[in-house]
């Protein structure tokens, strides 16, 4: 199964691709789709939604996981990457592909044990996971591929429960 | 000119065309954009890009008025009217068409001569200045139609002074 992450940004959106088969997660492709500061909103919302929809085109993703909400922020704040959430989960639904979301904490609980993990620790445990030489920066791109793991870890035993969950007919 | 006003929201987004020629305001048509409350996020930001989409391509209006965030409300509020935010903003882009912004309060004392308007009175001065027999319902319609009429007035204004202030070539 191939899962993209991603951490929604105006400025700098990450992203990570994964391949999740059984117990073995393998890293494919990761970086960032970036704005240029100086551009109108809308022009920034349009570059984004253009190159994250050319990116689920090229990868082809069984499953685009996004961060949701996190509460501890501001109103500007919050109302910046809702912006760039919303045109995220636009491309997503027209490219008619699963959209799974996790919580900061969901993150990092499954990630590093511990919901209050800082970056660093995320960082350090997504090398770990992943095999990879270095922690992937920005941090924007260890945070995408870190929702990508944690949907390979809770997306499918979810699933699993779901399953198990069904009535038989 | 005609001025498209848009109050966003995920349930409903009020919208609201009006014709401004010199000191004359006509509305032209107005409603609201809804979606369904029990669909995932994602499918309803999908309906709301095409349903607006649509209407600016059958009104073709010369300017699009946007209300701009508000600061005086919660994290939660703001991340989903962003969201709804990024899309509209989108769609306004794709379409190539000028794009307006708003504060509530900008638009309060412009309609009403008072920032701190209440919602009633915005509708009574919007029945009044677009010789409307009722108040539009439900607020988001009268609030979209407040921000087209704010943009006659303002951006107007403001249009003029930028001109004056270009240096002589």
């Amino acid at each position: 199964m191939l899962i993209l992450g991603i951490d929604p940004g105006t400025a700098i959106t990450g992203y990570g691709l994964i391949r999740a088969e059984r117990n073995r997660l393998a890293p494919i492709d990761y970086g960032t789709l970036r704005t240029r500061a100086g551009e109108d909103t809308a022009v920034r919302l349009s570059v984004l939604y253009s190159q994250l929809s050319a990116l689920i085109k090229t990868t082809a993703p069984d499953v685009v996981a996004v961060e949701q909400l996190f509460f501890n922020t501001n109103v500007t704040t919050a109302l910046a990457v809702g912006q760039a959430r919303g045109v995220i989960l636009l491309a997503v639904a027209q490219a008619g592909i699963q959209l799974a979301e996790y919580t900061p904490l969901q993150v990092k609980q499954t990630i590093t044990g511990n919901g209050r993990a800082s970056k660093q620790q995320v960082g350090f445990m997504i090398k770990a996971l992943l095999n990879l030489e270095n922690v992937p920066r920005p941090d924007d791109v260890s945070d995408a591929l870190a929702i990508a793991v944690c949907h390979a870890h809770l997306g499918v035993t979810m699933a699993r429960i779901s399953q198990h969950a069904e009535p038989m007919a």
